[in-house]
């Protein structure tokens, strides 16, 4: 069978596992989730019932960015040689692990998931999701700022994030801003260090699907898809 | 120089890599962090400013319980043989981590962090944190009722959380709960294998030290320390 990844076209989480299985070069089948909707079928699926769940090709289930990153780097990290996105390197993994949950938890929890709460889910709920909470908004609007400040801070003393080549810590950031971008809420102003990196991880190969991602009602600003913002 | 953990005796992310420690029979120098005070030292360490961070025997920064679970495995799992915290077989390592993360994130979310934060926290922050939101206080325990649940259904159909033998999914689970406990927070009526389970973990020497952990003005319930409650 061939690997299928469920996600949800804005989830930040599943974009980080769809560009990490671009990387490796493998094209998964996309089965798009609601997450937020609980559906049993999902559930039964894995049961905490979030977006990304990879099914491999041997029809393992593997549940949850962190451990979908981890168990592509165990079954697939070696044959990528010097681009492992999980060097080898103990202090290197230490540092790359330190930026994913950054990103994944701190600013999931500061910044992408309010936006795509409020700005995307709760619109596409079956029960009404009601309006966006403006206050969640503004804070991940504000909280943002900082982040950026800091992808900009570690850019200035490396070539990538977490050190001298690409690894999972870039696709990581980049997808949870990526999010942040098609909503129109980075502040491309804040850090030009900050966004010098994202235009080159945008630039790569990996990225094109996400920039052509399209959901019913939300239109991306055109700074989204174009690779010279 | 001995290996560093910097915690809070409270903290339940914490609590979760001093077992994993204990099981790897390393004892760590224990330096106590107020997480929730933002000081600049431990801000300097990790940046995130979240325990537990763990400074390993070369000086090695490790911060995150997640991370600091890999790092062990990587540096020491192989030596536990059969008794290796993150089985080998690829499948129950995705197991392992699919637990941990439920523990660790889920749990910690909807239980175990608001009542930290609530009942503890709060009370030692030098602004004053002010009174508990009753809230979320009662919303963490609505929450516990399902996780127990969870966790007996699992233990119905193996022998420990995650399979066959221990692994971090039950000392995740177990330090995640020992905290809810010391806040007698936990209904040991709602499910018996639930109980059984927690009984056999709590009975194990690297729980010790845990059960011994006492905070000013916080008195646990005569169950917390009790290895047939």
């Amino acid at each position: 069978m061939p690997t299928t990844l469920h996600h949800h076209p804005l989830c930040p989480q599943s974009r980080f596992i769809r560009l990490a299985l671009a990387e490796y070069g493998i094209t998964p089948e996309l089965i798009e989730e609601k997450p937020f909707e609980r559906d049993p079928t999902f559930l039964a699926l894995d049961p905490a019932g979030e977006t990304p769940v990879l099914i491999d090709a041997s029809g393992l289930i593997v549940p949850g960015a962190a451990a979908i990153a981890e168990f592509l780097d165990e079954t697939g990290g070696a044959a990528l040689g010097d681009n492992r996105l999980l060097p080898e390197d103990p202090a290197a993994r230490v540092e790359v692990r330190r930026l994913v949950q950054w990103f994944t938890q701190k600013f999931y929890g500061e910044v992408s998931n309010f936006l795509v709460t409020e700005k995307v889910y709760k619109r596409f709920m079956s029960t009404g999701g009601g309006a966006p909470d403006m206050e969640l908004v503004r804070a991940a609007r504000a909280n943002i700022r900082y982040h950026l400040r800091y992808i900009g801070y570690l850019c200035a003393q490396r070539n990538w994030l977490a050190g001298e080549r690409l690894t999972y810590a870039d696709l990581a950031a980049a997808a949870h801003i990526s999010v942040v971008d098609f909503l129109g809420d980075v502040p491309w102003d804040e850090d030009e260090t900050a966004k010098l990196w994202y235009a080159r991880v945008k630039s790569r190969k990996s990225f094109r699907a996400l920039l052509a991602d399209r959901v019913p009602g939300i239109s991306p600003p055109p700074v989204y898809a174009d690779l010279d913002f």
